[in-house]
């Protein structure tokens, strides 16, 4: 791994930033420059200051992104701050403009108070078409996330949170297609209840997967532990473990189909996975070192393995979902993203691969697909239009 | 003016909106996502956590400003709130990249309480190399800018105040030579001090000018009615008529040198022009309406006549001033932009015409002239470094 992290040093040196703003017309005289600022900008700001609403049509609001970071939860880096976070975050940026092709902001923030994220969000908000969170700790992204949605009129979504979720949930959707199995019959063990673990748990337990063991780094969730949980693990141990089980990882194992790793790298062995019911599935996420490595899974059994890694078959990658989520959402001018537009990106992702040429190492398109967008923008879109979250 | 207006709002619509975020690298294969997003990210990540100034050398850092406005005073509009400012900030946005190659965003603040303001853009300040405040309205603007200065280490300037400032004293400077005066001879007669007036007056006071009249729209400001003014016109009453009279501003003129208006449309007469001291320098610049017209200040006998106008010579626009002085900060990751630097820009843009080629109608360059931020640039740059304010 050291040349790659000597390359990409070089690499953001040389670059001098990742992205740059760019005119859409070239200023090319006088009279243009008379257009597109004084005297001729006050007519577009009198339209829009008679209907605020306007804005959508004079401005690149209908195709802009705040990707908004406090650096809390960089990578697997942690609490590294908002300046060191700014790298990630203009290759979020990058990766908006390159597979949505729309244009999105690192916004990196010196701040780590869940209040004031969410009053200076809100500020910033005319500006933008969506805001994507990015990168903030848990359970603290959750509480942004919600009031933000709440009091905002764009859509707001956490990255970390529902993108993996959606990314999975294609995968899983895919998956049960080529072993055979139903999502009414299935139960999945999922390690890790942060930001990605928990929104992955909501999904299944939406699309309706039997049963859900949620473990975090202590042991199995229970509804009799509650109390010593913070406010998102409560909400976890209520749709999980339905019959309150004090079990280990290991003993789950043994009643699992599927295990979903959003956790720490080697922590299921080659034995846990033979333990699981039969055509294992397991994703294990970890990155980049997952909880069980792609090569061992096989090994041990599993029918299908994915991991976020781009150098094995299937990679469960949130680059396939974002993009053309937000893609959707921006195309109607969307208030919201809501769970019903999450499962159109989740089923339009699924629906890329025909039944056909499903197979155990190919249940997802390649991150780098640049069509992937579009179908999951136009399953998003009209999702939106369908619910009436959409202003066209 | 019904024309324009109607184009304009055309070519908003058509461009919707007038700036995109493009990618400096086109993320060919799946080789470069590992270098500029994960797992290579890590590296310059990791770098800056150790020291946070590493940020300016791989990221945008390096060359972005925030275009921060709260929309409370945009144009000649007023109030319009962030949004209908929007197209003004995406304008302004442009003339940053055209003539300065400044990554600049617009980010439009829905608050307008100054204590907010302040604690946004000191949040969002990671990510930018500059703040250019703008279209807010005065004293608000003067309180939010001496805070943010104080308070953050990097350029913060608000154009609305300085930048006019600026363009008016290189245009003084020029026109002085024309006319063959002293600067510590000249009185000159200010009409407005709001964010424009009183940094003009400020600088001008500084460029040692011997005398300064300020006028509201109530008349002349006297340190004994001081009690009744706002901060900022206290510290202009200071400043200014020095010996306390209490005078209209027809009698002003009969003293006056030069008239420098950022007030409201035809307040001065032809015969107030014909009152004043020999060879009389008008900078009318109340926009789109002058104080006085080009045609009548030069028919009342006017030896120069600058107006906000591109339609009539002597163009004074703040356009010649912000891109270079921002472009010359940015070269060296200055701190901040201190007096010195705007006296730098000053100097550097009325140098910018040599003595040979100035005559009442070009005391300054166009403002279309693409090469006038370069010299402004490097005034300003050489200026920090002998200051000290300079990361490199």
């Amino acid at each position: 791994m050291s040349n790659i992290y000597d390359e990409a040093l070089d690499y953001h040196k040389n670059l001098k930033g990742k992205l740059e703003v760019k005119l859409k017309s070239d200023l090319q005289d006088a009279h243009e420059l008379s257009l597109a600022y004084s005297p001729g900008v006050a007519e577009p700001c009198r339209k829009i200051a008679d209907d605020k609403e306007k804005v959508y049509d004079y401005t690149w609001k209908q195709n802009s992104v705040a990707v908004v970071s406090d650096g809390t939860a960089v990578l697997g880096l942690g609490d590294i701050g908002p300046e060191a976070a700014l790298p990630v975050m203009e290759g979020k940026a990058i990766l908006f403009k390159k597979f949505g092709n729309i244009d999105a902001v690192p916004i990196c923030l010196n701040t780590k108070d869940p209040k004031e994220i969410i009053s200076i969000v809100k500020a910033i908000a005319p500006t933008f078409g969506g805001v994507n969170l990015e990168d903030i700790s848990a359970p603290r992204c959750v509480e942004i996330e919600r009031t933000l949605k709440e009091e905002l009129d764009i859509p707001v979504f956490h990255d970390d949170q529902h993108g993996t979720a959606i990314v999975v949930t294609a995968a899983l959707i895919n998956s049960l297609k080529v072993v055979g199995k139903k999502k009414e019959d299935i139960t999945v063990v999922v390690s890790g209840v942060g930001a990605a673990g928990s929104s992955i748990i909501k999904m299944l337990k939406t699309l309706g997967v039997k049963e859900i063991y949620a473990f975090n780094s202590k042991g199995i969730l229970l509804r009799e532990d509650s109390e010593k949980y913070n406010f998102l693990s409560k909400e976890i141990c209520e749709i999980t473990n339905s019959s309150n089980k004090r079990i280990t990882m290991q003993e789950a194992f043994k009643e699992a189909d599927v295990f979903v790793g959003v956790s720490a790298p080697n922590i299921v062995t080659k034995e846990m996975v033979q333990s699981m019911k039969k055509d294992p599935i397991v994703f294990a996420l970890a990155n980049p070192e997952p909880e069980i490595s792609y090569t061992l899974g096989k090994e041990a059994g599993a029918r299908i393995m994915g991991t976020g890694r781009s150098d094995y078959p299937n990679q469960i990658n949130n680059l396939l979902a974002f993009p053309g989520l937000f893609r959707g959402a921006l195309d109607v001018r969307a208030t919201k993203i809501t769970e019903e537009m999450k499962f159109a990106a989740a089923y339009g992702l699924a629906s890329y691969i025909p039944d056909e040429e499903l197979s155990e190492e190919h249940i997802l398109p390649s991150a780098l697909d640049e069509k992937v967008a579009e179908v999951i923008a136009k399953a998003v879109s009209s999702k939106a239009r369908e619910l009436g979250v959409n202003r066209i």
